[in-house]
């Protein structure tokens, strides 16, 4: 059996990323009952509004989910008293170090999955108990590595570093990419992109149409001198890349990021001002559908893939 | 029968990157004796070297071999004129507009490939005749696209675009990675970096050291105000990014680069003051080895992936 779906007792090895604006319960539940794995997105809620979705979520289900938390936000403390009070099964930790949290969740029995971008904390994750990593990509969207090593590159070199299973991120949103990441080494796919313009999302409809609309080059890596973080193209981007290219320092990428721009974005719908945190594969998305349709169609596209690749004759 | 293996009449749809400073005559010949394309870069080649390079190919091996012709360099019609001259039956454009010169190869007789990194010169090199294209993803040593599109997200979308072959490039230096480029689409793969270090590239031995060496994050896409191009890390590319990073203009660049940096690294083996062109994989490449093992061992893993793809529980 799928090493990921035996830890995680789910269906089809497609975990939906846990994304700030995107993943509150409505989606992650949908991508439970339709046999992937659903992720609540810590990052963009309030420990109040947390404990709500993971309420709902509980009522929508009974299958199992689980809640990413953004190790470098506030409030970390009182979210991880919260998921053991609400009794979270799983949790992915994410943008921080993994042993600050690993050791708690896990006394806890908690299965615990730290999302990495290279072989030094794919490591460091495995040493302090992780269960599994996500390995995620250069072409993945909202924060990204400093190395900027893409999914094709990254994939086999986590695999062969550690035995812990691997989780692919990071340009996937079809059967074939997954098929790719399952040749790469990969046990399972995390899902992100796709899943933000599911119907079921909480981004706001005018990013949703924006992605179906975009184009190849239409997300960059932006922010490298603060934390990298992939954006689509809209007046904010173009000014952040034009004060990059002109030398601006951290301080003044601070003051031009502001606050709370990635709500006024993906959740509030300002496509110009807006921060619109979204993978390369946007380009491949042309449509707004529901979850379980997506996961379904991913599914057996990798299930068709898979057998043209056997019967491949070279 | 595979495409690519049909349209050059090869044993293995593996191609060996055209690169510069790395692939003369006995890289080419060594390759295409063991079963793939061999190809001769013209890039770093006065056209009286070239024409060397062709008939000492020609000596060495009966089997086919490509000319990678860069279509930005000077000397383009000298290098044509040779070509032809010199019945060279395969050629591979690059950088430059494939309508310039695919009429002119393919009244000739010539097979005509060109690298391309988005859908739009794919559909251009479609229409004008090519016979196959190079899609090369943002994880490729030397100069790249402006998209910044990753191999896995590149190879669908050009699948999907064209009918003609497609040639995956970028980030396969493995097995593994072959097997994950024929499930995104592609025919067949071409491979830059890991025969870049092959015994027969005309590399300097300390190039090929440095590489053998090199570690996840070593190489940056740099130079993108003028054209995008993958450099290894030294005292050039930090002088480099640290210019970039302090809004240096595209005359600043220009005179940082000076001339023949790529000339003084890669063939001479300057390795602070040269330019290092090579891809991400020379994080997962640890030995120098000859051509011929190199394709040996990539096809052996990847039947033994696809096998192993083949029997996977999911």
């Amino acid at each position: 059996m799928n090493q990921i779906c035996k830890l995680f007792n789910i269906k089809y090895p497609i975990i939906q990323a846990g994304m700030v604006w995107c993943s509150g319960w409505k989606l992650a539940s949908a991508v439970s009952n339709a046999g992937g794995l659903g992720v609540i997105g810590a990052g963009s809620m309030y420990p109040d509004v947390l404990r709500k979705h993971i309420q709902k979520c509980k009522n929508a289900t009974t299958e199992p989910f689980a809640v990413n938390v953004p190790l470098l936000y506030p409030n970390v403390e009182e979210i991880m008293e919260i998921i053991v009070a609400e009794d979270v099964k799983i949790v992915f930790t994410s943008a921080g170090n993994p042993a600050t949290w690993t050791g708690f969740l896990k006394e806890r029995g908690i299965t615990v999955v730290h999302v990495i971008a290279n072989t030094k904390f794919a490591l460091k994750a495995e040493g302090c108990g992780a269960d599994a990593v996500v390995a995620e990509g250069f072409e993945a969207g909202g924060h990204n590595g400093r190395e900027e090593t893409t999914t094709l590159c990254l994939i086999p070199m986590i695999r062969a570093a550690i035995k812990i299973p691997v989780i692919a991120a990071g340009g996937i949103a079809s059967g074939r990419a997954m098929l790719a990441a399952l040749a790469l080494g990969a046990d399972a796919v995390q899902i992100g992109s796709a899943f933000a313009v599911a119907k079921e999302s909480s981004a706001h409809l005018n990013f949703k149409e924006r992605i179906v609309n975009a184009s190849e080059g239409d997300t960059k890596l932006r922010m490298k001198k603060l934390v990298p973080v992939r954006l689509l193209k809209n007046e904010f981007a173009d000014a952040v890349a034009q004060a990059e290219a002109e030398g601006a320092n951290t301080v003044q990428l601070v003051e031009l990021l502001g606050r709370a721009r990635a709500k006024l974005g993906m959740f509030e719908g300002d496509m110009e001002q807006g921060e619109l945190e979204i993978g390369q594969v946007s380009a491949m998305l042309d449509e707004i559908k529901p979850a379980a349709q997506i996961l379904t169609e991913i599914w057996e596209e990798f299930l068709g893939e898979k057998e043209r690749l056997v019967k491949m004759e070279i």
